[in-house]
């Protein structure tokens, strides 16, 4: 019904992850309506994005520049090492600026499910680091869901034997969360973590 | 935190409608992890959509060739005008299969808190139409919402002294809809426009 070009752009737009058929007609006019200049900048934008970036070949995160700079960065820790599934894991910790050693990027989360195994995730590189670095502490930290517990079982497993100390983040009520509306497991992890005070 | 690239390109993202920080970030990722050939898709349609396409210069339409196909179809009845807010209502209205004329999209609607006032709207151009081409009915086609009513009030004062006939299209229970979720102003426009049967 639309023109030819119109419906090719929304179609292309409803492929997106989370862009229905009625988000893509919103952004499809919105394109349409927007000046020549901040469309160029969008399309200049994914371009470069797919052009540029790549992962980082010491810890795999996403990076313009190989190594990333983090792993560039000497005013780091060097000793300490932590474990995250996705590049968006590792932004959140940076943001907390709680954690100043190096990451590993897994690349995802054991999941049977969606037919991800460890032999998907960057696990050999991990074993290779670990052998070469004088890592003194590994840290996990893997989102509290059944998939990550999996991912953390089985590098537990893994890393155990090399006699690294082996920490994971803790779990529990997170910080301005009204105590009452905190989930049964969300609780339980924040009594079995209780600590001295 | 991200990669310059990567920020950008999130920048981009959210200053789309209805996208948020989260959804840019996902879109990104997304777009990273696609192939090559996919992302080219998106650029091509977005960039071909933004250069191609026009308004028609007869019923202001969205086209990629001028006039539109509606208006050079010789097959639709040209006696018929149905005047609508924007493309998409068009759009819905063609896909239902039920109206068979010509169309004038107006470009918006009569609304003094957004600062559109009918000077705003294609209406000039509407009254022009109007004065040259022989049109036997006209048929308001706007939302049942207030902007919707105070175009169609501004267009019925306008159209009526021109002798033409002026309908609207009926509003009342959706199709498919149960009878006891029907909101009142719904309710009422369906008791109010009641049919002998």
């Amino acid at each position: 019904m639309y023109a030819e070009t119109l419906t090719k752009l929304i179609d292309e737009l409803k492929k997106l992850p989370g862009i229905g058929p009625k988000s893509a007609q919103r952004l499809a006019f919105y394109i349409l309506q927007s000046s020549a200049g901040d469309v160029e900048k969008l399309v200049v934008a994914i371009t470069e994005a797919k052009g540029k970036l790549t992962h980082c070949s010491v810890c795999f995160n996403i990076t313009d520049m190989n190594p990333c700079k983090i792993c560039e960065n000497s005013s780091r820790d060097h000793s300490s090492l932590c474990i995250v599934a996705e590049p968006k894991d590792l932004v959140a910790i940076e943001r907390s600026g709680e954690y100043k050693g190096k990451y590993h990027v897994l690349g995802g989360r054991i999941s049977p499910l969606d037919g991800l195994g460890p032999e998907n995730l960057r696990i050999k590189e991990l074993l290779e680091r670990l052998a070469k670095d004088n890592f003194t502490e590994i840290i996990l930290a893997n989102s509290p869901t059944a998939e990550g517990e999996a991912t953390n079982i089985y590098l537990t497993r893994l890393i155990r034997p090399l006699g690294i100390k082996l920490t994971r983040v803790a779990y529990g009520l997170p910080v301005g969360a009204d105590m009452d509306y905190a989930d049964e497991a969300t609780m339980s992890k924040a009594f079995e973590g209780r600590r001295e005070v």
